[in-house]
């Protein structure tokens, strides 16, 4: 099953530079793994913002979860999710 | 997977009372239907609203999508769909 | 260019059935010419609604519009748009 | 009376992680008491988010409320209530 | 257990002013009905606006909503219901 | 005149609990006097949240707002308030 | 007490050019009306809209529903009412 | 002065193919001339609506209004307004 | 021109109450200014707020802007600005 | 490609004067060169915020966040983008 995650990543001030670039490319070997995986699909980012808007593959909601959840900046992150069905047009 | 869908209900003027009653049975029927083979699991009725709130099972979005447009009243409605995930108090 | 569009079709109560029969074919048939030529890439649908999700390029948000306008079921599609830059990591 | 509620929970970032170990621990402990009295009867985990929502049951919003500020993250929970009629297909 | 209860009445255009006339009479004299049984405690109108926010009290909301729908004008009534718990001071 | 006032009270996480706890008792000390005044009429709790509901009579919104400036915690209280008309059935 | 009263008013398609002038004479004759009593003090109009923001002075708000309900207009308008309190620097 | 002003026309669907096309090049003709007296300085679609963003200058709101209120269209438009500053950089 | 401008005030912890006191008598002292040059023609407050709407004229919204900016406590100002048109009955 | 992008900056509290006045000018450099470079055109200033809304240029989304991206407060803006269509009439 697909679904549409929006999020947008804010790291607090009192982070050192040093901690968030590491933060940072952890992030990116993570979300390298789970597109490995086939759970990360596809990744936009919105113009102007420090938010992305991604294609998702997952069995339910639990495994998403458990997804986005394993990416390092989660506790940063404000997650927005939303379910997909199939279009006819592409059955 | 578990999804919280609410949906309300408006028939449109021009529907007869007769219409109207006949489309509320098949309804019931189709939502009992539902009932029995375990996709519809709870209903609860929004106070003071034609609206519901209910819990229903599917194995993804499309399934889901094809059991609400398999409601008689699925054209009059306006629904809104909620993915769930397991919590872990509860695995 | 790519943009995500989500619309939502309500047609009115005075077109008979076979009228909206009518124009749900000839709107196939166009999505499908959209999709031959690369503009139209991927229809999800939103569970529970008659609301789409797709995933479009176009040269530009001129572009984008003459082809959403090309649908013939645009003049009964409420339509958002929003524009989609190269995340880095699918640089 | 059964209500719908829903909470997302943000511990400040002055707690140690120690407190916050121990708060979730107590947090659970309390759950389930609230479980085994019969005034929580299922939590669903919104997915992408530190949020919940869950089906209570008392006896009015007094005992609801009162259940809820037993919670020891209470303090940190955002919390929304919304009040559940019987649906007569389950009277 | 008290409600806060507002709602706002639209009456079709297509109703003769007769028929609203006389759904109003039977609007008052259900309402006196409700507050001589204590299910209607006060009512008032918000200023400039068909509508009005009342103060309710029964059992649970299934009970509250049945008091709701015995109102002749409950079909072109749009509501929204508020629990209210009991505050410190007024135990 | 009738008010129905909404507010909702955060006090600053750099408050000591004995600051709080006197804050509060000088709240509640403040509301008394209100109460027996004839400017707070009833209080309700909005169940989930530390927030409450109140039905105030003023003379007009200036008088309101002395009555709501004078209380303790008003430099921690987000306030709404929505002015009420008498209703034909109470005149 | 003082007021900002906004209203947008929307005469139904189904009115004749003639009822509407008529209607429209009417509605300025008695805002002229309220102007000389001194309970209409000022009227703007939003640019580009068919909308007036007011200054009213009204005893309390019953009073001002009732001469907001005096206007002939008073069925097709959507009002919303805001009450205000002097400032401190104009007492 | 500068104004942002965005509209989105609807034309009722008792208004017959003919009347629309008129309205529509009356509608032209008159955007030429607001055009040449430089009231009117750009014009942009929203993707995907019929609506458009404008860029208007006019010497304060009431003028404004008053050109906005000379489209033949505007008995159908939703008109919102943004008043526009200079910003420093382009003093 | 117009305008109507509502502001709230939120002065940051960490000031001193002797520094939000001498802001507060500037800030007097210049809104003093502005009313004897005719720019800030009245002002209200929002009852139970730290917040006011005013009725402000400029020759246009950089004037204004100015205006507004020339306040002692414009950095912890949350403003915004509504353009009036004159009423047809007030010309 | 043209784009509306409106940006409300807030600098934290913890930044210097000097650091923010440095940062200014840093800002005001680097605008003028996008300006130079034909992909900032317009800015204008919304009154009574420290807000902008502006008319840019890129050949598509990704272009337009790099430019973004480039303004040294880019870190601290609230940033919306806003695709825009050739209007017929300009074509």
């Amino acid at each position: 099953m697909e679904f549409l995650v929006r999020f947008e990543t804010t790291l607090p001030d009192s982070m050192s530079a040093d901690q968030a670039q590491q933060l940072k490319s952890q992030e990116r070997a993570r979300a390298m793994e789970l597109r490995q995986e086939g759970t990360l699909k596809r990744l936009w980012r919105i113009p102007g913002r420090r938010a992305v808007v991604g294609l998702w593959e997952a069995d339910d909601a639990t495994e998403l979860h458990d997804a986005l959840a394993s990416l390092p900046q989660f506790p940063w992150m404000e997650v927005s999710v939303e379910p997909l069905a199939t279009h006819p047009q592409e059955r």
